[in-house]
């Protein structure tokens, strides 16, 4: 049993403010006994692909630089929401993962890009800034292994469940969904994402910003691995907490055994 | 666009009575205008291990001739729900579809057999009786192609896809959920397996039978490809319809593309 520290922060487009944000509301959520603690998708950027490259950073850039010293004096587990990477002229929705010392432990490329158009509704297309991710990401913690992936990769079945057959027993999910997908989508995939592979299933949102350039769902939530929350945000600045039973994951895995289930060779 | 009828039927221990309430309910559906009817898991059997070999009949038996000669009569596409077969003395949980000249177009039979030992809830253990099939069904019909599954098949999100991305529009799944599992359960996946590979989703389950010798949860439900359902019984015995809208499905397609959007190299 952990705990787990979701910061629903509201990003700025000066980085400056945004680390002050994540630094203070990370540090409240270690203060309250959060072992493992996630920041949202682009938390210090705004979400526009205008913003992607010119606040894209490399690897050992500030803000990198920044979680880790966070996670390391802190003491925890950070899952670092994601940030803008800049690689070789290229740009990357990437999330970087940081264990107790500091060390960075994971770092995950936003796989999946969004690329969308619904009458009447959002038009994005992440695909005109971002270049994708290749690989899935599974982090090792001392309490159990992680997922790692990031909004728009949650709707690929595929990427959770292959994270759930790596050892994934919690999945962490920073994630900024709209107006149009979220009242819509956001609640139903999380839960079916938890159920379907018996994990914990953790989304991390910014809060809402009205008078930023796009507005969030909020509704950061914990998914147990019976298909149901255990908290759940609405859609202002605050920190979601859950503790994560793997005791009880393990006797909902033993009661109805899904993942022996599956018949590998018919798909 | 076509009309589906969905027959949430109770059923009985006895074969011939079966036979009518299914004749009736399946002609009234016609009647009503649906061009693809459906009946539930196990409609002539009682849904426990004990029932399934003494009820099974093999392919050449009544029940599958009596099917087929609905289908013809009333000129429907006729998606037999269930029942118990005996091959090779193998008893099967098998779902056979016809056109509407009576001809069989899908055999299915039930992938993922149902163990499960919910504390404090439901037991049952189909694998002590039953032996599982090994391929996933989709049939041709003059509208799309539908997929068909029975049941715990639901439970596995790689047999949606298969079926998806073989170019089922439509996927119609015979269940009986139980009632610890029903209400857990049964709304979030529907929808979820509609939703992620954005095709409509039709379930159909037997009514509840409070004096049986199981306890169905009913819902039969359709859900649509955005997620949502477009029509959901309770728990007693009534026909549910829905008009199948390609056309709709083909702009949810469109505007949000996941079937397309599949990184099929990092799964």
């Amino acid at each position: 049993m952990f705990k787990i520290g979701l910061c629903q922060m509201m990003g700025s487009k000066d980085k400056e403010e945004s680390r002050a944000k994540a630094r203070a509301m990370v540090s409240e959520a270690a203060k309250n006994g959060a072992q493992v603690v996630a920041l949202p998708e682009m938390w210090n950027c705004p979400y526009a692909n205008e913003y992607f490259r010119p606040y894209a950073e490399p690897e050992d850039g500030p803000s990198v630089e920044f979680l880790s010293n966070l996670a390391r004096e802190l003491d925890i587990y950070l899952i670092g929401g994601s940030i803008s990477e800049l690689s070789d002229n290229k740009v990357y929705n990437t999330s970087y993962s940081f264990d107790r010392s500091g060390n960075l432990i994971g770092k995950h490329r936003k796989v999946h890009l969004f690329d969308i158009a619904v009458k009447n509704g959002i038009r994005f297309m992440e695909s005109e800034t971002l270049s994708p991710g290749d690989k899935s990401t599974v982090i090792d913690t001392e309490y159990c292994k992680i997922g790692v992936a990031i909004c728009y990769d949650v709707r690929f079945p595929e990427l959770s469940r292959k994270m759930a057959l790596e050892g994934a027993k919690l999945i962490v999910l920073p994630a900024a969904f709209n107006m149009t997908t979220g009242p819509a989508h956001w609640d139903l995939t999380m839960r079916a994402r938890a159920l379907d592979n018996q994990v914990y299933f953790a989304a991390v949102s910014p809060a809402r910003d009205m008078k930023g350039v796009y507005r969030a769902y909020g509704s950061s939530c914990i998914a147990t691995p019976w298909g149901e929350f255990l908290a759940k945000a609405d859609e202002k600045e605050t920190i979601v907490y859950g503790d994560i039973d793997l005791d009880y994951e393990d006797s909902i895995r033993q009661q109805l055994p899904l993942l022996k289930h599956r018949r590998e060779e018919v798909y």
